[in-house]
């Protein structure tokens, strides 16, 4: 996608260089922004007004996709990981139920909200700081609609910035983060680009959206925000990652460590899930999928 | 997908059965319906009023994705075809030239006005009926804006029928149609689904949406259509489809029937791309993106 | 195979349809299975002559193939499985003897009987009851020959319940089952189907042919019957399985099982291998196939 | 299976050395390859008496698949080719009847009767010679059942001499053989061995029972048995063949030979498919299944 | 490949900036070109030596690893293909005979004096003009020794220009160029590299080392240089190349072209196959193969 | 590579049979052996210099390969390894510093001399006592330079004897050894060939080059060579080897064996990868580059 990106600024230079005038581009980028913006604001709102109709909930996951793959290092893959994990959460080939047994199939358990139309803004010649901004919005959107929880799918780890931001910002105050990665991600620029998935985490705290960074499980906490960078899981486990390091967590340490979390879970990410590198039959999008399902779990009541 | 379509019918009988108001769900629904197509719009009219502010184009290429794979009888795939044809088209390792050398980076020759958002609106319950015309109102909403032509990503050959229709309401008549497909799609209807992806040409021919049926390269013709399912081809060159059928066409054979098409080509669809039966370094996109570059060269003036 | 055993019915509906005498085919159909059951006779014979013509030897493990896939509730694979083990075992790439240093080429260790065979038996339009019952008088055509014990490759866990109904009905009473499993495999039915893979075990306590089921490692046992659902394992060691369930067991873990299990192995099953979901150099093949000679090791004595 | 049939060998020649009586052995494999035989007669007897009874089919097509891979010069994997290629020809993802209209659905049209247990045979020692006259021999079983006819899936090429040797016999006169191959196959030996796959036509002429070897289309002929080597074809049209020679035919040439071949094509068969070459999602099966949808079409009436 | 030559210029920059003297490393790399150019011409001389006491050859093929990658524009796998054609040439899947049945082990119609140590080169630093010298110089080497003729396995299209300019110096005057390729390759500059593939025959013709460039098969020629960049082929026939264009030639269009050209071959290159895009069981490798094979056959006598 | 070894020797004999001077064929294969070591001289005495010249280090790992796979009783891969885990150290989808944090980018700590050209005097008919000669007259070379030590990259497990013969012999006295390995590789030969892969280590210790074979990690140890098979490594980890045996380690357990491990490591080796059944993306090439990665932060000081 990175080279869809490339084209939407080169497309505005041309236009920039051909006279056309800057008002009127930037008045139409902003009715797309704002249809885009609308759009997450109408699916939300159909979910929760169904939800409260229902009744009886506390809490319930609803998935946002953020196909953002145009800030990472290498390969642009997580841009496609929504569409794969979506796939796999309902492909069949696994029951739906959590290893404690709530059903996916329950709209109460877990709803869908779409995808932030990441590439088509992008298309637009939107900018990153812009894009990031609307990420969050969006993520604000879902939280607008009670009982809904974001529980969103990257990406690469970029993204997990805009989402604690606005998480933090809606709940008025820091949150504390469960962050499985092989990779801290805290530098404080990576090759000149503050939003860079190595980067997400020093804006975060950079910030205050968070109290503290758990990179191993500690005592119980509460106001939890859960990230999980899938390369914090050996290749054996998860192939399809962009960034490979052998040596990382079995799927079975990950699920203790989320099995015994304590806290309330207000929103979680499942991030760097690249399917151009998963095995022919897509293990590592079961391994999102899975994920998704425990996720749920710990945040659905 | 089609999981997900299921899903979201299984939701709302689940929502009837609990009582919730019908019509809190269809208001819900319609608010949905008119953000999804407010947003086309949106970037249709950005994309059109940047054309004219340049000048000089009587006709251009607008890519139009219509990620709909649950009417197939087979694999879902095609669902997943549009991002994976857009990545192949500005991927690098090939030229962005056509071969009678247009640039396909010049504004002026090809835009995007990214994805009908078929997915979510499947979620949301939205029934068979109203897709195919949220179809067919987003390919008009693209015409609205001179000079875009709509060049379609699908999908299916069940898209074809929603397409052409709006073609042929917006000019005000029916289409010539050039159709290369391995097989003949008329179908009256195939398990019982009216819309399916045999059936497709069905439909245009009942709905008197084209003239007549091009399924060999005829004498010069006129506000022609083509559609070109990538089965035509022999899975040698384009294994990346649902129904494979040994003894196609060459890649070859299909530029040679394009390059000696006569006539004004005023809109084209590339259908049953999937990328799930693909090669693993992605070959039947590779083909479906030169298909995209050589339709451009048609279109666009 | 599923479309094949679905060929099977509907051409005995043809038939039936076309007035073709019934009897004609009954008789046709005995024929057919008489002749089975004295391929699978005369080849565990001749295996059990020579063995007691060579002497020593108290207990044989024997292969016996039931490429059985039909009642699947998804993938259709594990039919395929029985000739992929097989050559697994003898390919060269791995050395042929135990853990232990039992060799595995010696005769009085390890024979094969060959397969049912259930794609042909399904193609004469023999149903579900008739060979569920083929499958166990085959298996104790097997057990008659001493010192001859089975070693059943499957096919999906449907086979376990007419194995151990035979292996149990053989012994003259109930036996031990360590069952290793990734699902219990204890639905009273399936969508319907009584004998699908999911409710194999369901039958076999129904039937009173296992005095217990041991899904966790218990205290020393005799007469077990070991079951060995290849999904058990984690999908890093076993990626060609159907039903793919991450956070499961390290192949390391199942030999610490078996190695640690005390008491007589009287029979024993490796089940639900499906090579069309196996990478590319047939890893969980390798897999299966290492798990066949430590339940040899177990068996042979 | 290569190391299948060594073991079977290397068994007896262990027996041989433990003093185990040798005509214990040959007694019981006489009883093996008797029941063998009678399943072979027992199914086609079925199929025979069942078209017979629906009547007014002239010739009829019956499967027979000869899993023989321990002739080849190179990779086994041609013993795994028939149960692949009906899974292709049922598998749903292409459709079931020919270019010229008949559907493979009509038992009228298409019948199997089964595989020849080559693999079980030589694992109880069976050798080569005998093989060769087991194969013969079922093929003459599925001939004396009017009005079935012989199309033999293979195995390499080998089995072509032992299918048409029984043909040939049974007729009571040589056939004329139209021969697809990128290779002649007309070795007097090859390494040694007389049966080798490259040897096949080298006795088929020698023993006079074929008039002429048609490599090229010639005249109209009568009494024609066609035999299809899978690597006659370009390997970018299929792949999955022992070896591999760029240059070869396309799919359509091959189609086009066949459709304009006139003449009683009494058998026929394809061989030399080797799925464990082929691609991940079996485009070779694929061309295989086709071949056999058009040889029907060529065979049944 | 390319990091690796990244690496070895960011070494030399720090070796400077740490004040190592600049002789010293000049040296240094004197030594090492010279050990590398000494290593080619004793393996030429030896195979020179061995020909020549054989006797009785006028023309011999010998085959030039140049493993050149560093200049692509795109991925850098055409640095691995010299090792996989050898292992396709002689790896057992296909027979080793031409198709007007030179042998090729036989040692008069083909030898080997193995690779240009390009990567080992790089690592210490040697810039790109002097790398081009170094194949020029190496060629010479080869064509020193009569009766070799240079058969050059590539690399990427770049390393045409160091060969013909070497040729056309050793014979004292340009020769003739057979061109296959899907690109003109005549770009003044590529992306500011003189050097570039993109741009050999721009090179080639500016020095004079060809009289004219054949891109289409002309009238009889002599005195000619074989230059084939696999991706004249279509992707179908060679899916293992960089540069991915559909509707090329098939493979045995290209055999036509290599059979019907008259002239005395003096030398030959096979370029652009990229073993990290080949299938997994290496059909471009084999495809490049058979190339070697009938280039041999055009040049040995 | 095996073909190509066997070519070497066919050659030889043809020339032998056809009278050439012996005499001449040995002066010539000498020269090419001279040259070969001069290479490897010449190219460690510049990174010699250069590491001496930027001065402070203690110890500096040099990679060698030993592209060596022609002893290997099964597939040949291991010969075309070095190469690619050279790729994957420096491919940039993972960083370049050891899990302390040393960069290997600085030449301080990591350098490369190349390969041996193993298959090129195979080629020249030199046969496996010289060539076991020449590897460990390679590493002497190495070693002469001081800070240098020679880190391997193999080839199969048959080189670990030559390479730790002359690290022996060069230090004057015994090392101890680090060996992970799933298999003892102590036959005292195998299948006749005294140097095969399972036999190394029987050399090793009959010829007093090592002073004790740890398997499993003891107290501190002094002087040591590390020498890992990567199919100590469950194929789950590293698919990518020849021999496959499930239940080995995980990736974890080695990198804690190696940060368990005391004493001053002299020299290492990393063998047995076989990229020929690695995973499509290379999973075995990044888990033996982080072997390279970690195993150099023990050596380099």
């Amino acid at each position: 996608m990175k080279n869809i990106g490339k084209m939407g600024i080169h497309y505005l230079q041309r236009l920039n260089a051909a006279n056309v005038p800057k008002d009127l581009i930037e008045k139409g980028q902003n009715r797309v922004i704002e249809a885009s913006l609308t759009l997450i604001r109408e699916r939300a709102k159909l979910k929760g007004e169904l939800l409260r109709a229902l009744g009886g909930v506390v809490a319930s996951s609803s998935l946002l996709g953020v196909p953002l793959g145009h800030n990472s290092s290498f390969l642009q893959g997580p841009a496609f990981a929504p569409p794969r994990i979506r796939e796999a959460i309902w492909c069949g080939s696994t029951n739906s139920t959590t290893e404690e047994g709530e059903d996916l199939k329950d709209p109460r358990v877990l709803t869908d909200v779409g995808d932030v139309p990441v590439q088509e803004l992008r298309d637009c010649g939107v900018d990153d700081d812009r894009l990031m901004s609307i990420i969050s919005e969006s993520v604000k959107l879902v939280m607008e609609e009670e009982p809904l929880r974001p529980l969103v799918l990257g990406g690469d780890h970029s993204i997990s910035f805009p989402v604690v931001r606005a998480v933090s910002e809606k709940l008025g105050g820091p949150v504390d983060i469960l962050h499985l990665d092989a990779h801290p991600d805290i530098y404080h620029e990576f090759e000149g680009n503050k939003y860079s998935h190595a980067s997400s985490f020093a804006r975060i705290m950079e910030g205050g959206y968070a109290r503290r960074l758990l990179q191993k499980l500690g005592e119980g906490v509460k106001g939890v925000y859960i990230s999980v960078d899938l390369d914090c899981l050996d290749p054996a486990f998860a192939p399809g990652v962009s960034h490979i390091e052998p040596g990382g967590l079995s799927f079975r340490d990950v699920l203790n460590i989320l099995h015994n979390l304590k806290g309330d879970v207000v929103a979680a990410d499942v991030v760097e899930f690249n399917p151009q590198r998963d095995t022919v039959d897509g293990m590592t999008a079961m391994v999102a999928a899975k994920l998704v399902r425990e996720l749920t779990a710990k945040i659905s009541k």
